[in-house]
């Protein structure tokens, strides 16, 4: 099986079953820093970073920015002085999908390989 | 008297006065589309703009991180598809200095100039 940071995102329907709890479960292992928040009801997987700066975190939201562009899914991206938290899930469906463990996958990737994380 | 957004900041020592209701309510004017939230006990000023996708917002994001950069003054980011939310407070003074208000004026000429707003 490929690891989860290779993969892409599928295209995400109104119709696409959000991920069951036991889903979760066994997705969040391969992104240990990330937690499940729930706001207005809906569950999220988020992540903060730290960074020696402010250049540095823009820095990396911009990389998150490309990332999103490519593969057509947007997360919540809140940059500041040093830190920047990723928040990911699919609005289509009100919920978490595989796509948003991906992407959260992919976002860990850019911070080690680039930012020294 | 210069237009708010032509200021500059001036260095915010730990001691600096925070502005008091009163000043805050004579400059809020100048930036109405802002508003003076609390988090944390500590007052901020904060807006929304909206964008047409996520490509415009995160222009918009990187142009608040260069002004942010050339002033020493950073706010928080939060950017979406179509939406960024920018917050100012003085971080040393743990409140609002005229500084935010100088650079709230800044966001929105930004704005107006370059994204239609």
């Amino acid at each position: 099986m490929s690891a989860l940071h290779e993969n892409h995102c599928e295209a995400c329907r109104p119709d696409a079953p959000r991920l069951s709890q036991g889903e979760i479960e066994a997705l969040l292992p391969e992104v240990p820093h990330w937690r499940v928040v729930e706001r207005d009801g809906i569950p999220m997987v988020e992540r903060s970073y730290a960074f020696r700066n402010f250049k540095d975190a823009l820095a990396f939201t911009n990389r998150v920015g490309e990332i999103a562009e490519a593969e057509g899914h947007h997360p919540d991206l809140l940059t500041a002085w040093g830190k920047v938290t990723v928040t990911w899930w699919s609005h289509k469906i009100k919920g978490l999908h595989r796509n948003d463990f991906i992407m959260a996958a992919k976002c860990d990737r850019i911070y080690e390989d680039d930012f020294g994380g």
